[in-house]
């Protein structure tokens, strides 16, 4: 009952995977005890998430604990159809293909809820928001949900703000082992690979513009820095851009950064960063990518309006022959970049992300009652248990407070 | 009516100052409207802070602004002596000189208190503390307090979970323009610059240990990286550990690091993070220098216990000769080696710390009776207002928002 | 006349030599002289050389200035062959196709000397130690060489040190705008893009060992350490080794390295540099590349030895399974990662080493009868040529010596 | 027989020697072997060297192989008093003040060679040059030369150019082990604590001007950058500007530089490479430092004559106030900054410089004979002895070449 694009590329989907458990040595671990000890038992997860090989190890370990699970990506350029094939093979209901339509998308979104879920684990927001929009007969059913993104948490506190959010969401974005480590490492690497396996291009000496100077933009400007790029930062928040201009970075308007860019990177979480009046003011042979999670950060059709010609030179790498004269290179279609063009994050930096949905899926599943409508917080020592045991999976050890200094800490009384 | 070391240093404090100013700019803003509106007419505020050429510029503003001011030193070895000289001329009550006892310490701390203060301005919480022990028949006067840095806060927050915090306090250390700028810019720089001049010691190749990575150990880890030192990390965090190992630094218990390290740094806010048994192991030769608020992260008398002899060879660097043949360097005794072995946070640093404390004073005087006791935060306004007066007073221009964009960001109903 | 895989792929590889070709501006230059000026009229040219698309731009450059020229591959899956086959199209003489086998490889350089060149054009000097062997019969019709990398300047200077070189070789791989921008940040990007097409490896927090550092170990060090590696250096010269040390690399033998490496990169130029008994001694998971020119610096057939089982677990990545159960990952099949596992250097930097090419033909061609057998510099006005070309290109701005300053730098009569 | 500035600082002078000898390994190696060897005995040495707690460890172990050593300051500001009254006590004959007159920086010069030396060691070819005018009479007397800086070389080879050298000269600070890390690291460690010590600028996100691209320069740049600051760099070979703009730098003509940077440092070697229109075009509170051998670099006068005073704000900083309103500050009155505003290289670095001249001395004295008169270098193995004496020091081991390993690269029979 699965829609996938080649049921016979199961195998190589397995062979990714296997590579991905391998890396994934945190997740593993969840995955034993949760074949023990089955908290999932009876109940129903739907997911919408990018289909990678990295995914597949969550949502079989899900399974492992006893769930039913249903899965919908969550990006139509994003899915690795080996993977969705393997993971169809595994039992797993997956709607899923890499160039899905919008319509098709939109409607894989509702197959995988069609399983009437008492969980639901979202990247982007757009389970939740269907859920609240046209399926709304299945809110009964909801124990809660969980977001893994920053995009998708921002929507989700609008909604909250305004009422219109009916169950708990667990913010598993905003857990530090999974942004933090997401969005500063994983980002950041799998852009400037995206950039690179598109094009080609030298990074040392090019002027790299990176649109948002969150922890997305803070890696990837350290990153592409350390590749030999000179960074350039915009920014709308003054204590942001105050902090970039001490990272030693040029901080200035999109306006200005425009002209002098070679690379344009936008990880903001807005609309329009990169628009009409900067593409016409860019340099002959500029390269735009967007690590934001929707393709709203570049103006795809404000760029093609100012075109005469589209033309594919190679993957993900699109020249669009300005009437001005100019090419600009569009990486991955303007979609996020790092799984479009590259492979997105890698198993490393999943495997903190996906054990804290993990955990989180059981933290739901036991707590539900007890957690009202609203955006939640993953519980500190969840998070605290995914470190530790990433830590004793790479070998490294670290100190422990003695109980001399444990009560230090608590104490006011002592002095200079 | 002030004590300071040689009121004929005045025009040599002034001088210093001068540089300061220049480059405060934030600071000097907000001391012309201070001059001009007199938020603090007919109040007494009592400061315990570094007695240093920033502090000066930040009591003057406080004084433009209405206020008496009396000061004293929050650290025996931190005072610069000409600074306390030329503010006693201006017009401030200044206790402070460098070098002073401990018995003088804490009666300066009471001199201060004196005035019968309406605020207090405290760095490390010991004026907050004193008048919670020894002074409490000054509480009632006391509109609020402040306190500037991380251990302070600790020790208040301590005291609030006692209820034991008997007025409103405004953490200013946590606010972003203070806290981050100043632990991850300032004392980094601060730390190398005083290793540096109390030993020549070349940091290209030293394997630099710092014990802590909050924001004042990243600061360290990455700077010290900058000069070419091999960098290890000991911390007791699972998720800083984390944070450390994928920002490319070797992270290990202190029993491990204290073998191999040339140079150590601790700016954990605990105590005994290096003691007996690390000394023991260290190689021929290492530097130890504390960055943390109090002179307890080092433990000095373990240290002088396994000494036969200790030399001071040069300003702010003692020769421990250890029973065991081998030499140790401490830097500046041990206590914060920014300030007592270089000069502290750079002039451009403070401005934005002081001009936090600045507007939390004025916000204080006009909030207080709307403030319970406890610990609070500066309004998010006055940060964001402090991080823009200082961009534009570095010529740095940076985008905003458009109506669409803020809209974007508000709306939940978009999609993929 | 020319061996390509496919010839119907030439519409693709001449769009991606419309790339290189905008991104070549200085070569593009020397093409629009030489097209005027016609050097090469009646000239036959062999080349040697990664038949890459950036090789495409100097040939045809070659080609308009009057030379017929035939080309065959310098490694067995280095090739592209979309721009074979549009070279072909254009009317070179082309012999290449990857994934040759070892016996078709002499082959084609047979062929490619079967024109009776003037000038071979070499890399890894291959062409020239085949002229000296088994095709001695065209040394007479030979002006001189021209050889490209590090490797064959080290053979080519043993040849002449035994006085087997027979004709004058220009070692343009010792030009600064050469082996120093080529080595230092194409080999390093293209290394670590190779490495992260073939494992999606997070970079952050591994330990990347580096053996060799000379400039392509020095560029792989900076550059992986940029990507938040930590780096291990291996050498076998002293100064280099206290080079690596002081830069803040660790560095040890091979043995040691073994144990901890997580990523080997071997840069040496040498051969055995990993070997049975390092494989031995790594840990689950480590991934081997070599980005040295010859395929021996890994041994590869001491690995196969060590394994039960190879599997090519995706491009360009074959996982060994050790008897000693774990899994040793191999990069490109040992042979020069950054071509065979990436598309070798970007257009950005072949600009320079190619249009050193293009002028060193050009000088070989007019000054052939007053070089003697041995391998010669290119003039150092060329080399400053091109760079300042490039700069132009790149609209950068640089000083001039005034007349003053050149006299003082000329004169040793001025004192303290 | 000596003229120092104080003979009771001797104690002083002594501690410092005992913190150098014990960062100083190798030297203190060699200084045990002349001990035994007496290479020098009936030999009497001229030095003219920065008189620092290093060059006492260097003069001393040439005393130690039984030279007769006279030694003078090689500029005005860098000798060390204490240092000098400890050398004098130890049998030296010093000649050295800071802060010595230009009339009796050269009478000292003349002291140091009154001994009629047979060898001579330069820093900045002073001494040389005053045998070559003022002082014939003693070349006859004379073995040869040594010298230690680029400056120096400089000027050397232009009189080798002019036929005008009458002995040889041992270049030493071509020596890898000397000029390398002598220039990259030590020179821009220096420079940037010179800086922090004589302002406390804050380094984060300052516009740092790097004049010369040289090793000083990259150093410097790296370093700086390291700290925080944005690097500018301005050239005048291409080159290097290239290598500069490809290491991530803004690279421009100074006239442009002028505008926007925040400090200045010269290493080029040249004179007036900061001259009156950059000046009037700089940024109100621009901070000046050269750290070029000699005080030319930045053209101090032109900086007096647009100037209405100039007032010493703190050591080694003067405040030039313009007469268009401006304020520039001046570290150590041009003169190189990493000796007059800090303490010159880490013993570490001179571990190195001056072990190299110590074996330069012994080389010398054992084949001055076969050497002609001219610029030489010192033998390669003398310089992969000191590598491989201070690798051991610092406990680490380095792979070695099997004999299979060195068979390979002499050989240029195999192939692809």
């Amino acid at each position: 009952m699965s829609q996938v694009k080649d049921e016979k590329l199961g195998f190589q989907g397995r062979e990714k995977m296997d590579w991905a458990r391998r890396h994934m040595p945190v997740l593993a671990q969840i995955h034993e005890r949760f074949q023990k000890q089955r908290p999932f038992a009876g109940k129903k997860i739907a997911c919408c998430l990018h289909v990678t090989k990295e995914t597949g190890i969550l949502v079989l370990a899900l399974q492992a604990g006893g769930a039913q699970v249903s899965l919908c990506g969550s990006n139509p350029l994003s899915t690795q159809d080996d993977v969705a094939a393997a993971l169809s093979e595994e039992g797993i209901s997956v709607f899923a293909w890499r160039g899905i339509s919008n319509k098709d998308y939109y409607q894989a979104l509702n197959r995988a809820l069609d399983v009437k879920p008492h969980v639901v684990i979202d990247d982007g927001a757009d389970l939740i928001n269907t859920l609240h929009t046209s399926r709304t007969e299945l809110i009964k059913g909801i124990l809660g949900g969980q977001e893994e993104t920053t995009t998708g948490v921002i929507r989700l506190r609008a909604m909250a703000r305004d009422g219109a959010l009916k169950f708990p969401v667990i913010a598993v974005n905003d857990t530090p082992t999974k942004h933090y480590f997401d969005n500063y490492y994983g980002t950041s690497q799998g852009t400037l690979d995206a950039i690179m396996r598109s094009t080609n291009a030298l990074m040392a000496g090019k002027t790299l513009v990176v649109a948002g100077y969150g922890w997305c933009g803070k890696g990837m400007a350290q990153k592409a820095h350390g590749l030999g790029a000179k960074v350039v930062v915009t920014e709308v928040d003054p204590v942001k851009a105050l902090t970039a201009y001490m990272d030693g970075f040029a901080v200035m308007p999109m306006d200005d950064a425009a002209k002098i860019g070679d690379v344009f990177v936008t990880v903001t979480g807005d609309k329009d960063v990169v628009r009409q009046r900067h593409f016409q003011s860019m340099k002959e042979g500029a390269i735009l990518a967007n690590s934001g999670h929707f393709d709203c950060e570049i103006n795809v059709s404000e760029l093609k309006g100012l075109s005469t010609k589209v033309q594919r030179i190679r993957d993900n790498n699109d020249a669009y022959r300005l009437k001005n004269g100019k090419t600009l290179y569009l990486i991955g279609e303007g979609r996020l970049a790092n799984l479009a063009a590259a492979e997105g994050h890698s198993s490393e930096i999943m495997d903190l992300s996906f054990s804290d949905q993990a955990l989180a899926a059981e933290y739901l599943v036991q707590n539900a009652k007890n957690l009202k409508p609203g955006v939640h917080e993953l519980p500190n020592e969840l998070d605290q248990f995914v470190a530790r045991t990433k830590l004793d999976a790479l070998g490294v050890k670290i100190d422990q407070l003695t109980s001399e200094q444990e009560k230090y800490l608590e104490s006011w009384k002592e002095g200079t």
